[in-house]
């Protein structure tokens, strides 16, 4: 029997946000690999073998992953939201790339998920009702200068701004900085969005301006919301308007 | 009973994309409004009331929606891909700020829906592996100098670009000018992919480069994913590595 790999994005969190796509997937696959928490969120009906391992080992579970398909394996590597953003599919190409040639003629495919972003935005209303960018905050594997350019490039297109991985309990300043640098070129007054493991049980949505935004209540499991200078609040809710009457 | 009002995004196409909470929220509703091929989507087993309508009328549709909300309906508002990213979401909010103020208190939300960039991407590989931009290039809302302004500020970025609304039947001319844009900015060796109608019977994904797209083979179904300078091919697929070594 020949092998197969998937990369599913298992969306972040509750089941109501897997895909029937990603589900049939799993029910599917011999084996599932994945960072630990992820792998635990697999539903128990899927009768796959469980390969679980630590954050930061990323290229080896990919290696791993594509030596057991190569093998005969259908396997699953899981990751939260969608496998794309911010994700292992990345992790995923970037082994092949690197490994056994055979490698790249294997029965391989992305199985998309919903990325916490649009469950994030849907939770306040329609923040990304326009033109919009994404960018992770994190210095671990990009130059601080690489994103304080994107940042001031965000802001020159007067983009709403999303962003994954803002800050982790060791990394604080990047997101200090950031701030700074986004109240400077936006205004103070700009609508700004945490929210915090969304669809979770401890999930916290609040919508504040980037004057006020209170850096101590961003973690790892935040997506910033920031909005263009057209984003507003309207009732309980913020949208970024679909028309943009002026010239930038 | 009292009413409410969900915006509810049902994915690029195919019910493997159907959310099972938008599956739910399409089932306990007393109606279902959209543009006419989306209302058509909707599973034949939701037997909500159905009210289609042509496009270029989200506003009159969303006080419509609101209006049968506030007299008690459970009303979905549906969207293709995400309700959020140049869907019905931002006319939703637009007509609420518009209008009666009761309308501000209704029980209303958004559930979120997979958008067809991440399917699309997800068709060839992990080109959104690392920052990227989402606009659209229709000049029906915004000036034609904001979009020329916002491709700037995404190549000066180095931004993986992804467009939506690229062209269509009677709007060529704004293609051209972009790609021209993005030749000049970016390199014609650039790796460009145009999916279009994907998760559909019709679908049609090319993965060329900037250099050799072949506007004609654009259309309003069509999304268009430019890569960075880091975008790189590996066997059939395309990648933007995860890390970014040099500085900007």
């Amino acid at each position: 029997m020949s092998g197969w790999l998937r990369v599913v994005g298992l969306g972040p969190g509750p089941d109501k946000w897997l895909t029937p796509e990603a589900h049939d997937v799993l029910h599917a696959a011999t084996d599932i690999v994945g960072y630990i928490p992820y792998v635990e969120r697999v539903p128990a009906t899927a009768r796959a073998k469980r390969h679980a391992s630590d954050n930061r080992v990323e290229l080896e579970r990919a290696q791993q992953a594509l030596q057991a398909a190569a093998c005969g394996a259908r396997v699953a590597v899981v990751s939260g939201g969608d496998a794309g953003v911010f994700g292992m599919a990345a992790a995923l190409f970037e082994a092949m790339e690197k490994g056994d040639a055979a490698w790249r003629v294997l029965d391989v495919a992305v199985v998309p998920g919903m990325t916490a972003l649009l469950a994030a935005a849907a939770r306040v209303g329609a923040p990304l009702g326009h033109d919009f960018c994404v960018i992770s905050l994190s210095d671990q594997r990009k130059p601080w200068s690489v994103i304080q350019l994107r940042l001031k490039a965000a802001c020159e297109g007067d983009f709403v701004l999303a962003v994954y991985n803002p800050a982790s309990s060791t990394r604080r300043e990047q997101l200090e900085a950031a701030l700074a640098q986004l109240r400077v070129a936006r205004g103070a007054d700009t609508v700004a969005v945490a929210a915090t493991s969304v669809g979770c049980k401890d999930e916290r949505v609040m919508v504040t301006t980037l004057g006020a935004l209170d850096a101590a209540q961003v973690n790892m499991r935040t997506l910033l919301i920031i909005g263009s200078t057209k984003t507003r609040a309207v009732g309980r809710f913020v949208y970024t308007p679909r028309t943009y009457a002026e010239a930038l």
